[in-house]
Formats: structure tokens, C-alpha cells, sequence
């Protein structure tokens, strides 16, 4: 209720602070006999760990996760796994000058008012720290999802005005080691190479700025999906919308679909005369329609603010409402969405792993 | 956890299909010893009826809103609020011909392929009818927060390409009322002008065309949303991703915001000295840091697909696979968002009023 | 959260007060297909009606209840089933004289000082008439939990001392006969007869009595329950307690295990040597081990307080606080168990068919 | 969904098996600024220890607990309290034995039917080790009464078939002070002589014997309870059921009233002509009226059975289900009630701050 939970019957519960001793989750209700691979989940908080390449904050962070229930001789038990990822570089101290400023565009000032207290190192719970406990769990949702033949990809698909053109291959496999191969995580080798040039001027301003990551989802299973509220598209809606930075969130046809007409948007059905399941000629739907997915390709994008912290002097406030400056120093990510593509697919793994178990119990036969 | 409550504290679940008996809903958790006004709930719900003027569906529905429980004496004793909007107008044989069709782009497809039944009547419980139910629940909610102090203003920002401009006026009131003046529910008079035209043209071809709701939200409390999670945007996102053919959210900067820079982008802060609460220079944080409301105006904009039934005959399949065509006939809204605005706003509503209360459980003191 | 909904995935929110125009419950999360057999569900509401008998109140409503929503064609859809129970016999009047008076052992002074707004007819929500729209869901619950072999029987086990045998049968088509044969529905015909007499001796005296309700569960599957708190028989238990008048719940050994020694309690698992499911020698465990049904027959035993409302002159107080008397006048139970026993067995079925969809999703495999 | 959450507003998260490497809790929705005792928390977690006494498993574990997040210089931040506790006495080998065999009574059975796995050391997570994460977030629960001035107070009130009189003290702190001289945690000194004899006695046979706890609430503030289903003792039913080896619960006149005449059992309301709040003459409501507290002493008692862990040798099946013998050895608690006297006031505290949090939505003033 506090706002610390997601999911209904595959559920985490994330816990901790930039700078407290560690963050962590617990995932309750994975279902009893799932492989649970640690170094994949690993490999997944490597994605997204701080001081991976020079457009990425320099703070250093193993990010080591530990798993401390719920697994037995490999496999879940059914039981709550709970992961652990001690914090290790603390410098609090980095952060001392900020103890009575708001930072312009941060939460500081919103969790002071809110809570009337605020754990300000760092950010403490705002900081998007916690978001490697949700990529933690969404590596047991895709090790879930894996096992039912559903595949998540996304990657950065702009960076400030810099568009990627429309990804060129239909194999996940494939896609995910062109992206790999580039430190921003485009698809696209060109359009890397211009987004990392771009990134690294931006940097080197001591600014920062946007981007958007696009997400598809292949083989979901038709079927997924709860109308009337959770909707498929609705729940991966506030999954994006509750990472760091995000403000905005369209799918299939997106912001552009309010601009066409009924007769161009309708995604007609093929024949199948008995073969298959029904396909459809477009698919502006993006995969879902009414709420529920109908087995074409499940296709997202997020748009990412730039990040606040900037590496100017700013004019703001401090508690007391007085004007303060506040100086531009310490480490920081000059662009967010090189490391938020495996954050993104965590959260879509998550909701896809609550949906496939939610689907379950839809019908009697 | 079936998809139709939505909500925490102030809960609603909602029931009915299009040509069932009726569709309602139950309010639980509406704080005791509110005001109901049941000709305001009957208001509303009567900007959202289908057959108000000449570019919405001619389908005529009086949608008589009845409250069965949960109020004594004009007031809310704390007990559930049930309401009950009969359906009249159920010309069920319109439909018998989709009865082994799937209509393109709409849920027939994905409801029989979930359920393995499906209540064919004009869309059953996929169908916007169920909407309703969310109008009048959010207009309980409406008032509850008229109560203190917040308001709701949604408009047509934008119906196919024609965009209106940005909003002239901070009175709500004002907004309310030159909005009302126009079929198509657009804050500016000339661009409304513009739309409707448009809109009727389409409807004239039996096509149908997209378009963009925006709203604002003004004296939010600061404090609202509960972060990591249940970020304010994000709940707000995903009430209006749950809104039939609503394919796009964004708040605040939105998508542009991903092409800006941190120094453009951060809002800073303004010194108070002591008088008021803090306020920001710009706002491209949309009213929400750190998924916290921050006291400035929250605004968010809405994206809508062009309504999927046509006046044209289309090539679909029927539920063995086959070819099958669809005959353009029947009642259909050319465009979905004038009617849509109060829906939004409604939605809107309910978000913000289940945050009010989870707000006061924040704090000890 | 209001605390008018029951049940996770099975899941019903309830409205309605004794004496408003409707009472009704709203079912999500029935699965698609099941047969809804509206006759089934009236035969379930007829044996809790009031006036079917002299020890009963002869309050008369009939209690029709009709399906609104989320049945097509005699199928569940798998979306919300919303069922309505009109209030018929709203003699309001007969309650005027209480409005300021808080009648003794009932709920009027705790809502007042709740809510700050009380609906003074017949108790209002406080009253046992909300318990019908449990009775109309438990027997959509019985439906599905039929489709999957499981049986739930309760009968009268105790009337104030006069106690009943243990069950002589273990055929529950046979015991529902015999106890549908005596008005007081104990499955023991003698003990029947002894009980019908004692309540009638309480009725002329203008008295109550309370009494228990044994009920039992037969076929359950192994597997249902969900550590570690939404243990079987802790979820079985809050629904007993929710139920009015109800001071206790106790299943297996109960309170007579906590004078048991291990060595005697301890229930021995019989050798299968691979033919079918194992089974305990005894069966002190109730049914549920750990939590979980293990296969045996589950039991329990709920003890009802006897009903406030007498036909005796009460002193009281006023919402002044000041004293009052109460008049002993109007209708009542003398003895509410005859009524509460198909209550016990519809908040059991709600429990089980929870249950039984929850564990749908224990295992990948 | 998957069981291991509990509360509302006040909500807990556990983990962790009884052989792992840890186990712990997060507690979310603690309101921000409550002071964080964790002597206070550390002392209640040493009443649950094992190794206690000569009446307590001499397994050894010290139990100590640490914070990882939530809190704040002393104080909550309104983030969630992430708590751990690592297993110590990690003997695995001890129960090697029991690797394939079903215990009699025990959980083995039904999670290996459930889950088709199952951490057969020291039970997994059906060990009542569990409960240290409920006891540690408890005592952060009784922090926040405390704060409110509600107390709580549990005590022994039956071993086997010995019996402890009523209270003879209105006064908290006395009757710790009383209960916490003795190893059985019983507030009557005499009674507590006997009880110890008792089970050491049994202790000495190798067997295991049951008992009940009582407990009472006071000072709970008039208005806590969500009816119609969460009301109070409902809440306070499913956690004391919760709880390993509870096999009852009753409150006010409980099993007795079911005994009793309306006449009799009726609480008559004292006049208070406006001096304080209402008190009733009797408490057979034990506090609690139409699911809400009226302000009287909460008093409730649970019933548990005995441990099924004897050190005799029993005979039983194996997963083959073939006959199997098990032998007595290990660590083993002759009777449970002294450990659990701290696990019921835990979990009462846990709903009562759930449900004081709850009440505070329930008005609009």
C-alpha cells in the first residue's frame, strides 16, 4: 500500500536507500520448480551497474547479489526468494552539502514534505539505486518467462534528437549481441556510434540529456492480460512510468495513432483456415487489444527525462525556503538510458511473469 | 485481482456488459460523511452519454445513474456505494451478425481467445458502455476532492492533427465553461470549431479518427504518491492506459522532454523565505518529483486510436479462420474524445482521491 | 480495504444495508465457463432467509435474487458477476424508536463513533441481512468447487448445552437429507428434536440462545493453502469470524489439542505402497498440515454468541449518553444457527474456491 | 498472494527457511517519523529465542537482528524497514534423516505435495522459525501503539490441562513484570510453578503437550475494525491461526457464549452523561462490537496443540509412500506456549497498527 510492492501473484517487494547499508527484494509467488540461474541474474545487474564505460556515472558499485531463501539445490521452492546486493561505495560524505538543499528536479524537497523527514544521502530511496533490486527479480521473471518461450528485447531507440531507424531483425538472439556490442545499447551500430560521440560532448558540458528505449516482446501468449483495469498495456504503462526519469509511455501506434484514421489504424486479421493461431496484416495494436495480448509481437516506448543532476552550479533553496546554491560536483550519468534498456526489460519481464500466472486461473477448463 | 477493481483505499469494482440488464459499480472506501450529490454524479455522467450531438453515436442510452447503499441523508456513511446505471437502448440484433466474426482491432478476438466465451453484443464488457461506471464513481470522487480544494479540468487537445493551443486561462472555471460552449469539448473556440468540422467530415466518409485529451490538475496537496511504486504519474498513467483506445500517456515534459537537456530541463526552485510553499520557475517535472506531487499544477496529456468501428465493410476472419467480411452498419462515434474528456477526468479523479487517503497514513505525527 | 471484500483470485465485494433498496455482491475472478445454475443459487439463499419457520424471524423477504452481469448464455464469462437482492420488507418504522439509542451488544454506538453517521434501520450494514449476498456468491462457489468434486456440508452441532453426536455418515447427499428434514438443521434427528423444542422455550420467553456450527470439507485436493499466513485454516478461520455473532473458530483437535500430548496427537501417516494418496490413522490435523489440506477430511467448529436483540425491556444509553431504555419489541431470531449454517458453508466454498485457484499457479510444472 | 504478506496499511513481508542462510522481513507502510528501538526489538526477539530455558529446544541461536534500510538517524523515513536475521545453528546434518520421510504432523507431506520440492532441513519454511521476522516487525508495530498509548499484554493461560486463574491486575507493567519471573511466561506465580513441573516432566518423557494463550489489548483506541469482513477479531483470528501449531481462537465469551441466553450475555451500557467514553457493565463482547472496538478490553485466547516433534520413534511413510520409521533425536520444544506468549502479542500488534492506520481514512473530518 506504501507504494513498495508491484506485481498481484508474481510480486516483489523492494527495500533500501542509495547509501544504507544494502538494497534488496523479495519475490513472492514464483512458482515451485524454476531453475534459478544466479549467474544470469548476475549478468543482469551487470547490464545496469554504475562505471560500465565512459557515458556512465563513475561511481563504483559490484552490485554482487545474494539470494537468501527461497531456492533449494538450484531450484525455487516456492517459498519467498529473497536477494540481497550490498551497497559498497558509501561515500556519504559526497553528499553532506546537500543535506539542507533541494536539488532542482530531484525529490528531495517532495520526500521532505511527504514524510517530514529524509534519508538525504544520495538520494536515499529516490535514488534509482533501488531500480537493481527490480532487475534482480525481472531476471527471475525472464528465467520464468524463458521457460515458456517468450522473449524480451529492448534497447535505446533515441538519445536527445538522434532517432534509430526500426530494428532490422526479428531475432532476439541476434539483436541482443549488436546491441551488446556498443556501450549505449542501440541496435543499431550507426546510430550507436552518433548517440555515444553525442553523449560524450554532453558530458563533457557537464550536462546531460534524454532519451527514449523501445521494448518488444515476442511469443507472448495470447490470452495475457485482465481487463477491464489491467490491462496488459495499462500495467507495463505504470511498470515504465515507475522507473527514475520516465515521463512517457505509448504503445503499438502510440502519440502518432491519434493522428490517423479508423480505416489505416485497423489491424486486419489474416486467414488461417485452421493453421495457426490468427495473425494480423499490421499491427498497430501493438500486440494488445481490448486489454488482452493477441500474439503479434508486443512493441513499447519509454521517453526518459534528462537527468537532474548536472554538473553546474544552480540556484535553489534550502529547507528553510531560502535561495542557496547548489554546486555542480560529484559523479553522475550524463544520459540514463544505457543503463535503463535492462531496467526497462525487467519491468516488462515482471509484468509479463504476473500475467502468464494471473492468465492461469482465467478459465474453468 | 480479475482486472476490475481499481484503486487502494478509495476502491471501486466495476460490473456489466453492453447489453446486459445494466453495468454499476461499488465504491468502497468513500470517507464517511461526504456530501453526495447525486444530480452532479447524473451530470457527469450525462457528458459522457452516447447521442449528444451530431458527431457522437446516435446510440441512445438516458444512463440513469441509481444509488443502491452506502448513502444516508444526502451523506456517505463509510459503507460501500453501490450504483446501478441500467442499460435501455439494447438493440442486441444490431450485433447478431458479428455474432461468429471478429471485428478488426476490436477485443472479440482476444476475449474468446482468453475466455473461450465470449457475450457478443456489441463488445459486452469490452465495450466503453463500461465506462460509465467509472464516470460515476469518479464523480463521488470528484467531490471529495472539491472538498479539498483540488480540481480537475480535462479538454480535446488535439483530434487528428488539428492541435489546440496551449490553455489561456488558470481559472478552472472559466476553462469549464468555454469548454461546454462546444460539441467537442475543446478549451479554445476556434480550434474547436476546427475539429468539429473535421470530425464531421470523417463521420460523413464512415471513417473514424484519433485525438489527444490533456488535463490538468490544480491545488494538488504536496505530499501525494507513493514512491518506489505507486508513483503518482504512474498510477495516474496506468488509470488512463485502462481507458478504452487510449494508446499514449505522457506528463510533465513528456516525450519532448527525452530531446532536452538537464540544464533546460531542471525546474528550479524559487525562494519562499518563509511565505508559502516552494515553487518552481518552469515546470517540465508536470507537478510530480520523485513521483511525489510537488504543489505545482500537475498536467498530462492523453492519447486516444481512432475508434475501430467503421461505416465501411472491412476483411476479417470468423472463429474457425476463415475469411469473412465485415458489413459496415449500426451506431458508431466518428471520434472518441469529446466524450472521452470526462472519462479522463473521472479516472484522474479516483487516482488522485485514493491518494489523498494513503497520504494520511504517511506520518506519525 | 474498506473491509467489504473477501477472497484474493475468488473474489467478492459486498454492499448494502438491512433496510436500503438493495443488497448485492459483485464476483471477480470466477472463472470463464463455469454453469451458473440461478436455481442452485435461490435454493442457497431460501434456506437463509428469514421466516422459514417458527424459530426463525418473521420477517418476510423472499430474497429473489437476480444476475445482472458476467453470465452468458448460462455461462460464466469470466468477467465480474454482479448479483442484486432487492430489499422487499423495509418496515422502517418499526426501528424509528432507536435512532438515538444504542441498542446493547449490537453494532449502533461502535458505527456511530466510527463513521460519525449511522444508518439506524435494522442496523444498517451492521446487520446479519448482508450476509444473503455472501449466501449468493458462496453458491457460485459451490458450483465451481463441485466441478472439481469437493463437497461442503454443515449442520447445527450445538444449541446452547444440548450438544449433537458426531456425523454418522460419511455420505453428504444423505446428511443434507437428513438435516433438511428438521428445522433446526443438526444432521442428528433426535438431537434435532431436543434443540427445536429448547429454542422454542427461548422464543416464548422473549430470549436467545447461541449454539455452534460444525461443518466439514470432503474431497479438498492436497495442496491448498498458502504459507505462511494465508494458511487454509487461518483464512477459513477470519471467514467465520467475519460472519455476525461469531466468538470462536476451532478445526481439528481445536481446543482440545491444547491438552493433548504429542505422542497421542500426532496423526500416523498409513503405508500406500503406491496406491493412491496418503492417509493419516487419526486425524487430529483437521485436514491441514503446515497450513495445507493434506487429503483428509477437513473440519471445524464455530461458535455463535446468542443474538442481541430480545424481546425484553433493555436499559441503554443515548448518543448523549445519557440512560434509555429499549423496548423489547419488533422480530428476531431467537437462535440464529438453523440460518447460519448454509452461511458457514457459502464463506467456506468462498474460501476453498480461493484456494483452489491460487494454487493453480504453486508450480512451473 | 503466495502467503507470505500480511496486513494492509501496516504491512510485513517475511522470508527464509529454518536451515538457510537467513531470515527476515520487510515491513512497509511504517509511518515516517516513529522512533526505532532496536534494544526494544532485539529484547522481544530473545522471548521467542530458543535455548531460553530448561522448557525451551536447546537449539542455539542468538537471534540478532539488523536493520538494512528505512531508518533514519533513530527514526523511520517512511520507506520500508528492511530487517534480517541470519541463521546461526545451521546443523543441516541433524535432519539428513528426515531427508525422505514425512514427519508425522509436520508440514513435510503437504509442501512436497504442493510444491513438488521441498527444503526438507529443520522443516524450511515451515519451521516456526519463521515467526522471529513476525516478532521483530511486531515489535516495531508495538513502538507505534505505544505511541498511541495502546499496550498489549499476553500470557500463559493453560498447559495441557492446567489452568490459569483470571488476571488479578489491570496494570501492564505488572503483570510483565509478573510474567517475565517465570520460564512458563504464565502471570499467575503458582500456576506457573505447576506449569514448569509439568513440562518438564513431559520434557523428561520425551513427549510434547499443548497450551493456550491469552491476551488482552488496552486502551485500544473506539472505531478500529473494517466490517464487514476485516473486522477486528477476524483480523485478530487469521493472525493468531497463522501461527504454527494454533488450532483455536476465541474471543470475549467465546466457545462458552455459544452457551449462554441474550439475557444474560447482552453488555448494558453505563450512562456517562457526558463524562468520557461509553463503558458497558459486562465484556462478554470482549471488546469488540459489529467487528469494531468500542473502546472495552480486547481479550482474546488462542488454542495450540502440541509440538509434533517427539523423541520417540514413530512410525510413518516415505515419499514413496512405503512404511518408514523416524527416529527420536534432536532438539525439541516439550510444550510451545512460553516461545509463542511473544509471537501472539506480535501479531496483535501487527493488526491493531494495521488497523489503526485503517481508521484513519474512515471520515472525511
Amino acid at each position: 500500500m506504501a507504494g513498495n510492492t508491484f506485481g498481484q501473484l508474481f510480486r516483489i517487494s523492494t527495500f533500501g536507500e542509495s547509501h544504507g547499508i544494502a538494497i534488496g527484494v523479495i519475490l513472492d509467488g514464483c512458482p515451485a520448480q524454476l531453475p534459478i540461474d544466479l549467474d544470469f541474474i548476475q549478468s543482469e545487474l551487470d547490464k545496469r551497474k554504475p562505471g560500465q564505460s565512459k557515458i556512465t556515472t563513475q561511481r563504483k558499485e559490484s552490485d554482487t547479489v545474494q539470494i537468501l531463501s527461497g531456492v533449494f539445490e538450484g531450484k525455487s521452492t516456492g517459498t519467498p526468494i529473497a536477494m540481497l546486493i550490498p551497497n559498497e561505495d558509501q561515500r556519504s560524505k559526497d553528499y553532506s552539502h546537500n543535506t539542507d538543499v533541494y536539488r532542482p528536479s530531484h525529490a528531495d524537497y517532495t520526500y521532505d514534505a511527504k514524510y517530514g523527514i529524509r534519508d538525504h544521502r544520495g538520494g536515499g530511496r529516490s535514488s534509482a539505486r533501488e531500480t537493481a533490486a527490480r532487475v534482480a527479480a525481472g531476471a527471475i521473471a525472464k528465467l520464468l518467462l524463458k521457460h515458456h518461450g517468450i522473449e524480451i528485447f529492448a534497447h535505446v531507440s533515441s538519445v536527445g534528437t538522434i532517432k534509430a531507424p526500426n530494428l532490422q531483425s526479428n531475432d532476439v538472439a541476434e539483436l541482443l549481441a549488436v546491441r551488446e556490442e556498443n556501450i549505449v545499447r542501440c541496435a543499431d551500430p550507426a546510430t550507436a556510434h552518433q548517440m555515444i560521440e553525442f553523449i560524450d560532448g554532453i558530458r563533457k558540458d557537464g550536462d546531460t540529456v534524454g532519451g527514449k528505449v523501445s521494448c518488444i516482446i515476442k511469443n507472448c501468449p495470447v490470452g495475457l492480460g485482465e481487463p477491464v483495469f489491467d490491462k496488459l498495456h495499462a500495467d507495463l504503462g505504470k511498470a515504465m512510468l515507475s522507473i527514475n526519469a520516465v515521463h512517457g509511455f505509448e504503445y503499438g501506434s502510440g502519440f502518432e495513432g491519434s493522428e490517423m484514421r479508423g480505416s489505416e489504424h485497423n489491424d486486419v486479421f489474416l486467414a488461417t483456415n485452421g493453421e495457426g493461431e490468427p495473425k494480423t496484416l499490421t499491427n498497430f495494436s501493438g500486440g494488445i487489444q481490448g486489454g488482452i495480448a493477441n500474439g503479434m509481437e508486443i512493441n513499447f516506448t519509454v521517453a526518459f527525462k534528462p537527468v537532474a543532476t548536472i554538473m553546474h552550479n544552480q540556484q535553489t533553496i534550502n529547507a528553510a525556503g531560502e535561495a542557496a546554491e547548489i554546486k555542480g560536483k560529484g559523479r553522475h550519468d550524463p544520459c540514463v538510458v544505457p543503463r535503463a534498456v535492462v531496467i526497462v526489460e525487467a519491468m516488462a519481464a515482471l509484468v509479463l511473469a504476473d500475467h502468464l500466472l494471473r492468465n492461469k486461473v482465467s478459465r474453468v477448463f
